[in-house]
Parts: C-alpha cells; structure tokens; sequence
C-alpha cells in the first residue's frame, strides 16, 4: 500500500489576511518527512493546530521575497527555539533573504540549540535545489513583480516489488532480493539467468507535486509541470478583474485552470485568492468549466495524492 | 454621558501561540483614538477582525523586544501600505527597534504613503513618552529578562461641566463659557464675582489604563499604578509553577492580584498564559481568591471601563 502524499494548507489568503485564512503557506509530507512551503505571517500557528510540535520538519523552501510569503519565519524559528529544537533548518530561497532576517534572528532567537542555513538559488533558471532519499525540489520560475519561483517536488524512482511467488518458484534467497527490487536479474547457483521482469512487479509511481504561486498566467511553465499528480497554482483573482491579474502579475481562476488542462495534471488546487471577494465560490465555478477537478485551498484542509 | 474607554485584546497568549491565543497585543480606544500596545504575530489579523480596517491607528507601544511583542509589527506596516494608508505610523519602544526592522520596511514595504517614526525611550525611569489632546502616555518600568516597559494610559484632567440652570440664573452670557469650564469665576457687567463653584459641577473623573507585561512580581510598580481604573497584567503561570515564574521573569496570577489589591485598582485583566495549561479556570480562581474584580483576557474579547 503506497503512503498517500499530504498536502497541509496553512494560508490560502493573499496579501491582506484574516482569521479564516491567512498568508501563503504549506507542508508537504512524504515518506514521513515534513517540507514547508513559504511560511508568511501565522505559519507556526496554523503549523501546531495542523500538526502540533513537530521535529520532522527540516527544510523551508520560499518562493519569493514578498512579506506574505515569508514572514512568518522569524516566529517560527523562535518558537523552534523555545522547544528545544537541536536539528537544524535549511531555508531555499531567492537571493537576499539571509541578509534580510540574519540580524534579527540573532536578535531574537539567541537561545537556539541549532543552525538556520540558507542555501539561495537562482530564480531564473530551473534547477535541482534539494534532494534527499526520497525527492528532488526543483525551482519553476514564474514570473512576478519580483524575483519568483514555484518548486516542483518529485518523487525518485522507487524500487519495484518483489514477486514473491516467483520469488520462491526460482528458490531465490533473500541476500539477493535487494538487487533484484533496483532491477537486476537473478542468476542462481546452476548459472541459470532468470530475467528481472519474471520476479518482479512494476515499481510505485513517482509522484509530483508542483507549488505555482504568485506569478502572471505563462504557459512556458508547462512543459516543466506536464503530468504532475496534483498541482497548486494561485488564482487571486476571478475572470472579471482579469485586467488587474495582469497588471499586478497574478492569475484568474480560469487561467491557472487553463494551465492544469493544458499541463493534464491530476489535480488541481487553487488558493491565494484576493480578500476582495465575499465569496470564493465563482472562482471554483469558473475554473471546472475548464479543469473538473479542481479544488479551493482552505486553511487546516488535506489533500492526499 | 461618558465614552467608555474600550480595551480590546487582540492577542492574550505567551511565547508559543495557537488559534486562539496569539501572541500579546492590544487595541485602547479612547475618545475616538486607537492605540496599539505590542504587536506580536497575527496582530494585523485580529485587528481587521475586531474592528476591521482601521485609519483610526497612529500610535503603537511595544513594551520590550521580544519577538512575541512586536513581530507583528512588519506584517501590520506591509498590510497599511497595500491599504493605501497616508498618515505617519509613530512606533514607541525600548531602544533598538528601529535598527533591526528598517531594513525589512525598507524592502518589504517600499511602496507605502507614510512615514514609520521610531521613538526610543529609556525602558530604566518612568517618564511621560506621549501626549495628545486627551491623554498621557508613561513607561512603567518592568523587571524581565531584557529592558522592558509597561505603560500607563491617563485621561487629561477634563473641563468642569456647566450648571445650566446657575448660568441662567446669573446671566452668564455664551463668550464666558469656555473659561468658566476651565475654572475661571464670573465676573458681571456691574463688577460682581460669581465664584466657579456656584456654576460649575465637577468635572469627570480622568481614567487610567495600565498594561504590566512582561515582569517578574515586583510591589516597586504600586506606588505608580495606584488606584488604576484597570490593569492589566501578566499572569504567565499558577502557583504551582511559581519558581518557574521567578526563573523566568514572569509573574503568577496570584502575584498578580497582590499587586492589584495593594494598588487598589478597580478592574484586573489576566493575561500572557503560559501555553502548558489545557485550562486556564485555575488561573482565575487563584487570582480572585485575592482579588475579586479579575478576568482572563480572550483574543478578541473587548473590557470598557
């Protein structure tokens, strides 16, 4: 049984927040490790009443220089002080973020029992920023009125299943089972070769998660974000104020519905929406008239792929 | 008919947040006027949802430098911006604020319309750091881990009100007026002496606010407080924890409740609660078993007084 992928929404509102959604944030979990994504004002709050005190969270990845889409952070790495935290966090993120936050994190997180390490990258070229036994984080570029990138999580190639009637069909012992699931085949005492694909079943999947927000509606980020299993893309705005999406580098609804089709994603999530709408509900309507499965970010909401 | 002064808590809890207590902030409405005490994270938040978006706002107090009384401070400047705020944001603090966020105003909040004043004051002697029309504004000196303030909000001394029916009597004609409410006598047309006292009846009594966070339990502060209309003051954890109270500068709710009986104060506000109680009822008995008139603040909750 494959362990779903989760997605934790912590903030779907854009730049003016409130009690019911605050500024962008997200943790993905994979294989039991925990990975933020951006983490504006109210993460940590959202972060203990999703997942309470968690230590299995060890990378922040920032997707641009705007106030709603990282600070957060300096709370965060004060409250991880407080409790003790000795592991220490590593924080991606366009260039300029240490020199902005090092002097107050000196400031106000002096009593921490570990290291906050920023590893900046290029927003704009895609690159392989992290890897890890599980997954690679590459950056999306996008574009924006600042320097900006999504971030692609992929899955690595995962081992294939052992066959396990055939497996004992062919007496095969267990010191060999480990190079037979990386695909080798199996060559028994007699000098018989017995071929990988007779003692094995197809391997899991490789998943792909891609983040897209803030950024102006682009389709060069397509072929990047092709076959993806789920897709979160920001949809601040409805087809109505598509004049204002353009003019302040942001995406309608219907847009970012667009991309998800065109990309034939999984599924779709939208979020970051304007706090001018009472009402979200039009945003959903106008994206599944081209995206059918789509759904709206909520604060404390899960998706699982 | 008197305005209440309305005090509403938009943060009530102490280092480690969660969705129901952010961390300390509170708004003081007097006269039509706001001013902000400390502002720690998720302040902006419950700003717009207690009283929405305010242009009422000129003034904000941050009592020491922690981050969990003032790193909301960036979020709500950026928010003001983006809300097309004009008149200057006066920021009253121990020394050294300024230094550690203009950076971050400068990047994060480049396209605003107003000015972010900084006025450091010395956190060592009470002295008085701000005055309008209706009201002082002076530091109360605090025992913490770091420099830290309290302050004491007092209404001006008013003007008396007229006796109607004295200044008919006496024909006291409209020009007069303003200096007979300021304590002036009469003085007729034919040279006779009306004193003050027969046309006036005493003016409203001049209210005071106190805010006491965060200190260890100290009876210095009393003579300074004394007879408070309302004080607000830290109770960062119960008896029991009482050693962990004076290790770490803070003070219990009993601790708190001796200071408000010995200072004779009308109304105490509990506050700052230590995240490690599930409830916080035993915090509120502790307290009243000393001084009755005491509450627990809730974010969000509103006292008049």
């Amino acid at each position: 049984m494959l362990d779903p992928i989760r997605l934790k929404i912590l903030g779907s509102g854009s730049a003016l927040p409130n009690k019911n959604r605050f500024h962008s944030s997200q943790l993905l979990e994979v294989a039991g490790r925990q990975y933020l994504i951006d983490c504006g004002e109210g993460t940590q709050i959202r972060l203990w009443q999703c997942v309470g005190r968690t230590s299995r969270l060890h990378q922040v990845f920032i997707s641009h220089l705007h106030g709603d889409h990282c600070l957060g952070l300096l709370g965060l790495i004060s409250s991880f002080a407080m409790l003790g935290r000795s592991n220490n966090l590593e924080i991606y993120s366009p260039p300029g973020l240490e020199e902005l936050l090092r002097p107050q994190i000196d400031f106000f997180c002096k009593d921490r029992n570990f290291e906050v390490v920023f590893y900046p990258f290029s927003p704009y070229r895609p690159e392989v920023i992290y890897e890890d036994k599980t997954l690679t984080v590459s950056t999306l570029p996008l574009k924006h009125r600042v320097p900006t990138c999504g971030f692609i999580f992929k899955e690595k190639e995962k081992e294939l299943h052992l066959n396990r009637a055939m497996l004992d069909a062919f007496s095969v012992p267990i010191s060999a089972m480990k190079s037979i699931k990386l695909g080798a085949d199996f060559v028994d005492e007699r000098g018989v070769v017995v071929p990988n694909a007779k003692l094995t079943l197809p391997a899991d999947k490789s998943r792909m998660y891609v983040y897209c927000s803030d950024t102006i509606y682009s389709e060069k980020i397509i072929p990047l974000i092709e076959n993806a299993d789920c897709l979160y893309h920001e949809a601040t705005f409805m087809d109505k104020d598509a004049q204002r999406a353009k003019d302040t580098f942001h995406t309608t609804a219907s847009q970012a519905a667009t991309i998800a089709l065109k990309a034939n994603v999984g599924k779709l999530i939208l979020g970051h929406f304007s706090s001018r709408y009472k009402t979200i509900d039009g945003l959903l309507d106008e994206a599944k008239t081209i995206f059918e499965n789509t759904s709206l970010a909520t604060d404390g909401g899960e998706f699982t792929f």
